[in-house]
């Protein structure tokens, strides 16, 4: 599986330092921006049916234009270290300061939410192609721009440049509301790899399960079912956003691109379905490891006593015939040692014993 | 149980690669086909009241024929590894391109959609009579036609078609939409062979736990319980969709037709019930297995206790009559080896230890 | 308990035979009768508040004499063995065929269904009084007559069929809605004393559980949690049709016939409590049988580990003083056997280990 | 914690000896007094603003005068052993025959149910302060009158009556709505403390848990889960009741009673929270418990362990020179046993092996 | 983490004395106090966009001036040891007496409720930032007033209080319904570095988990799941609260103010986000915690098998050669004993034996 470029716990343990920065004496609405996010980077276009123009710079000025000359701008802006651009743009497009709050507070829930004309979009996706972390994407759709933040630098989203910029498909004949399902539609795809990564290690750790000891499997399992846990929790209401898109939610969503969205939906829900089946069997495997646990502790315990319930008596009887009473002074003490068969007949008994006992265990199954 | 003509794993892997295969350059409505898919087999026929006639190929022009001659036009594709055969039939029928990407894309969840005059039913249905493997059924009803797609040749509707042929029963009064209502009624009916056979797997497995290992024993209850899992995703959303059609989500579904559509509902919803029951059976079975070898483990654990208990205090009684202190040096020194009765008093206090120790574990129920 | 008619398992190997003969040629609304069924015994009466008179056989002229005759005309068919017999009585009184073929599949969900003028309603009663085993029971009510069919016979109705005959109580007063409610009135009766022998059965586990071995308590467990999931089945679905008649689902319900419905969903709600707590109390039971298997082996392995780790050390000194080292060659080699208090010695060390020990094992309450 | 009048285990088969009376010959409707039941004492009195008359028993004419004189008569019946006197009284005040037989078939499902101009409320109430046993009470609140039976005599009404009797607080100002309410908020109120017990007997078995075996815990948290069990059974349809009252489903009910009715309906929702709290939290201890006793497990099989894996090969070595080879017959025979430092040297090698043993036994943090 | 400021046992054991004592006595709408609480110190101030007063003291005259001269009243009550006090404010600002009580009846659940022009909140908040003990926020919301009780003295809303004195923000620009909002917004606010902190504490735990026992792990583990419990019960209510008010529940709310709530309303529903993950990671926990139990006897298991096991027929061997038949009158007794070879015999017998074992330990995977 691909390693997400940071460590699951390092970065719980930033955000941990981050929520705690929010301190009380802020107020709602104020833009508190992580210190070790990545500074943004904006990368600006405009486009239509019959063209498209990559935009120099993002100061207002530019965006006018661009806003004039084509039917929809999409601006994209990737980290979240500077408040002062992020604030620019909210006011460039007259984004309210609660929703702006939103970008920087990583850790939204996915939601969908009108401001007046712009709709808000909040969405989890994945980091890149085959990683489980996830992180933040912010959308807002106004009736002719598309403003969206997301964390870190990926590749996500350089497909949808590419056919943009070259006429492939249809986006470029769609208004803004198409390029916010094309977004929110490669967030949807980029989960199939990582679920499916998830579907491999699982059978991987089944067929491993039975030669493989128990401090080997439970981390992987762990990791399993915490990516399983996280995925769900990005994916459940993202469907419910998807599905409030696809329902009119948003006024500038046309009647075509609801069939898109529907069918986003769909796939959302199918990633739901596989992700819930998979944590069934990923506890399935859990109950397993147990099962297989308790059954080697049955076959060491059954080893034991096999081999401690045969020879405890033999040792018993070859003990006996070590004891030291003296026969010379008592016919009665110890005569076998002096009998001509004695040591045949104590080999011979222990022999019985030890061939009663086996029969009685193979009789039981334990051997 | 009759194998699945493809294994489950061998599946799972076909389909990942096919996932990933669905990059993020390909847009939405594509229709990526999956190289090891079989190539389609196009079965088509018209019919009505007085007559049934099987088409001549699926040319447009043919389609075309058919549907001005007879009240109903049925194509069946089964196989989807020809995309230029399946979005000819699209166009000739006025299918949206999401929908037809749907078909290629298995996996989907089971759906009802309409698009304008189209609906749009989404299946899953056993492989065969009596398999546990799953495969995709997609049905587009029309005005004046059915356009049905499956993975792979199956008997499943055979007889329909026989029926159809021979006019036996009431499928060729139907229109369209009972057509539609007959295919869904045997993928329903298709499933209940394979719920009773599980359901013989789980009463022989609970008659061959007390006697069986539990690495014998695991796996099958693991088939039985994923065979659920399964059968009870494709069940689950397959009830909405028959309800979703009986309450008049699908234009051409006449009122009569609701009913034996509510039939149909009645008896996915009967199915259900089962596969919760035995997902119950399946449960307590797990639970079971735990208990009969916990049972075991103690049962084991007491022969060692007693074994172990009766004859360490003897081996050590022995042990202490062959230690060498000499008894000339001392009268103190082990005068029982002197005695006129030293050994059978030795042998006897062992035996009264041995019987000591006996009556004490009967007491508590040991032996 | 009381044994049922026929026991679980047969019922179901019989039951998956019949569902397995319901194959795939043959149409929905098809009456394949089992063939081990019992051939029907019908009973046909009128009445009205004014009298009682019991119907001479089944014909149609009969029937329709009686209907003309007396406000409600009971119909009651004991035995599903004979299609024709079934189809008979559907034609006289206009049942849908879809609605018949559900009489003949037993296994069906509880439901309440309007069929035009007729509401057909399928309930599940228990074979006979004290029964855990369940039968199906159909209710079709039309304005002036009820048609009600079971499986097998049973003296459910009985006390009904009297109170009619002799005109006690309220029935005879009552139209056919009326009826149909004191038949679901016995038969939401009938399941009380099946639910308070469970309780019994439930109380007499408890007590004898710490008394008794897994494997003895395992299947009496077993069959309480099988019997309350058949029974929790039943109800469930049961409180619905009942709700759904008492809220006016049936078009001859008369709104006084409504109070006595909601009665009857009352106790059917309080049945489904029932059931619901006995199932937490089963679940309670079986973690109690795992926590005393638990204990009992926690006991086993302290009085090993009590008698090998007291008597292990004692063995241990006394084989050393069992070797043969020769004290002859060396004042080093053994000299304590040579010692005057050699052997008073050596007990004496063994005792004080032992009393150590002891000491030690008290302390930590392990004795 | 109070013991309960009567033990729960009398009291359910007292009440399942009665449900089996309760046989299939008798009508809904009937009032089958339960023999056992006391007989009932009958309460009667009239108050409004500017007075209290306690009635002269409760004959028809008596409850007229009353009803006449005063704007709210209260009957109050403690006992259900008298068909006679509940049927006298459902009589005068004009209750519905099924809503009068719910009064003496106790264990209904707490409920409100109009029938026409009367109000039913059905609670279940504990039956003493402090006691986790409950009782049924039924109230049925009229224009002018409450009438309520309880099941035994119980002190939780008497201070409302005392309020009565003394014009203490708002009682008295309020009409039947509110003295129904008053009833309420008694039963609600009795409930905390018993909570309350609940919650100290959690954290005394918290306290003793690591120092009290298995068989002394067990029986102490199976009680505390049973009444947990039972008292949320009596409290969850409360709260709808409560909430039905308080949205208008009583015609007499006053807005400003139902500002009150709010207020009790709150109480009874923090019960439930507090009831469901504590059922997690006996989960927990059942855990704890399980962890417990694993963990000792796991520590007398170390100290098993320990002491065997050191001694074992103590034994072995001392045997092997207690073996009789004869030295004499061969220089290879056990020379060891006429070397000058033979016996020191044995005993430095078990001392060896023995502290090799321990120092890889602390490694592990064995001991 | 920091130390709440009374011990969460002795909190509880707090409360019960006090709900014991609300005694049936008491009419609901009487103010008992709890005697423990602290007395209340009332902090009285008017503000509005130009200007901040703080009150003199909390008599009606001073509070009718300050009404009159300001936009908004807040009245701060820290503790609830004194009736009169609040009764008194209660008399001034027109609260209803049940609606009082509700404010010294600690253990409300979280609520909003109506009282005809006022609005009344109930809300659970932390002691102090970073203490998981839980207190009661009362909030009284008038036109003109905000009146708001807490039980403890803490530091939560001297940020706001700050705010509003210094005009930092726009506290001072909204109307009460904003410093309603103001107020649980830090509520929630402050809930975010206890919930980070519990994180912190499990990944600890999981760190720690391989290496400690489970008498040093349980209680950390337990504390953190009652405290997951304690947070949870006291946000679920909470996100209703403000879900209620952000749709218009409470008549003073104005449009603005809502977006605010929603806002707060996010926040609260991503705070239940991450406790139920951390819920779901501490169940994980525990599961892992009895896998590693399970793992270490199984491996003091394997130790123990081994050691006893490759032993145990050793000392068989020795003690064979250890018995003492006497060669001379037989020339089958113990004939080895003469032997040249006898000692390296069976020194080479028993370590072939001891190979023989250890190489079929190794293949099992045990060594």
């Amino acid at each position: 599986m691909a390693k997400p470029k940071v460590s699951r716990k390092a970065e719980r343990r930033r955000r941990r330092r981050h929520a705690k920065a929010r301190d009380l004496h802020t107020e709602a609405g104020t833009l508190t921006v992580d210190p070790e996010a990545p500074a943004p980077a904006v990368n600006v276009c405009g486009y239509g049916p019959d063209g498209f123009e990559p935009g120099k710079g993002h100061e207002t000025g530019e965006l006018k234009r661009l806003r004039s000359r084509w039917p929809v701008t999409w601006v994209h802006v990737v980290g979240l270290g500077d408040a002062a651009v992020i604030e620019g743009l909210g006011h460039t497009f007259g984004i309210h300061r609660l929703a702006l709050a939103d970008v920087v507070h990583d850790q939204q829930r996915p939601k969908v939410q009108r401001w007046g004309d712009v709709t808000q979009i909040v969405a989890r996706m994945v980091d890149e192609v085959g990683s489980t972390q996830t992180e933040q994407l912010s959308i807002f759709v106004g009736r002719d721009f598309v403003l969206s933040f997301e964390e870190r630098k990926g590749e996500l989203f350089e497909a949808l440049r590419e056919r943009l910029r070259s006429d492939v498909g249809d986006v470029r004949q769609g208004k803004s509301d198409f390029l916010a399902y094309a977004l929110l539609d490669a967030v949807i795809d980029a989960f199939f790899p990582v679920v499916e990564q998830i579907g491999d290690e699982l059978d991987q750790i089944e067929d491993d399960l039975p030669a493989m000891s128990q401090p080997q499997l439970t981390p992987r399992l762990r990791t399993v079912k915490h990516d399983l846990l996280h995925i769900r929790r990005a994916l459940w209401p993202l469907r419910d956003v998807l599905g409030g898109l696809a329902s009119g939610q948003c006024p500038h969503v046309q009647d075509e691109t609801r069939n898109y969205l529907r069918d986003c939906q769909d796939h959302c829900a199918q990633l739901i379905d596989i992700v819930g089946t998979y944590r069934e069997l990923s506890a399935d495997l859990v109950d397993l490891q147990i099962s297989v646990s308790g059954q080697r502790l049955n076959e060491v315990m059954k080893v034991l006593t096999v081999m401690a319930t045969v020879f405890i008596p033999l040792t018993f009887v070859s003990s006996i015939y070590g004891m030291n009473f003296d026969p010379e002074v008592s016919p009665l003490n110890m005569p076998e040692l002096k009998w001509y068969w004695g040591y045949p007949f104590a080999l011979g008994l222990m022999g019985a014993m030890a061939l009663g006992l086996l029969v009685y265990f193979r009789r039981r199954g334990w051997i």
